[in-house]
């Protein structure tokens, strides 16, 4: 089912947490893009809080000639990097997979330059989610 | 030199960028913040592209139990997270430290919950910078 908030765009899917995210990571990596970071909440949760929580997996995608340009576009644009992609089990024992909006979230900065890259990036993971059965 | 965009605030100072980055971490540690993921541009690029590329860091900081209210108020919300802190060279020989604006980056969510963490992250972040002479 697709999944659609103003900061992000995905779906869920009937596969198992694990086999979905390791098909994202395939993925990701099939469109060019090296996750440059990882955030393992419930792990995360577990040590700082002792408290229980959901499968919930935050993996920052970035294309390194991608950043280069639009650093040297716009020199603080890394406050908006890398692209998050989020794996994690619903209520309902599926799994969703959603994709900051780069385009959304990189509105805000109002370049043209930076959109188009933006646009770029959005298109790739368009790809990655449609390759998601 | 205070520094804002609509997207990031921050300030360039006159330390080198080794000790800033250091301060940085300092002061995010005494607000409570944890360094749960790091990108070094600099090194990255090296590597990737084999390219030059200044000093520039991006610290994303977390406190736990704010992200874990966060998340159980809008699941999808790892889309934006954590929050990004950039220590960078300037071009003129300074530093500067730019930190994601958590409000402004949130107010896309429309969640005025969400907004009101958000205000409680950038008062702490505003505390960061103002302990960084």
């Amino acid at each position: 089912m697709e999944l659609k908030t103003p900061y992000a765009f995905g779906k869920t899917v009937d596969m198992p947490y694990v086999e979905t995210e390791r098909k994202v990571r395939e993925e990701l990596a099939r469109e060019g893009f090296g996750i440059i970071t990882e955030i393992d909440f419930r792990k995360k949760f577990a040590e700082k809080l002792q408290k229980e929580f959901r499968n919930y997996i935050i993996l920052g995608a970035c294309i390194p000639s991608l950043a280069y340009e639009a650093l040297d576009t716009e020199i603080n644009l890394g406050a908006l990097l890398p692209c998050n992609v989020v794996v994690y089990s619903t209520d309902d024992g599926k799994t969703a997979v959603m994709v900051m909006d780069p385009v959304e979230a990189l509105a805000i900065i109002g370049n043209p330059k930076v959109l188009e890259q933006a646009s770029s990036v959005a298109e790739k993971m368009k790809r990655v989610l449609a390759a998601i059965p």
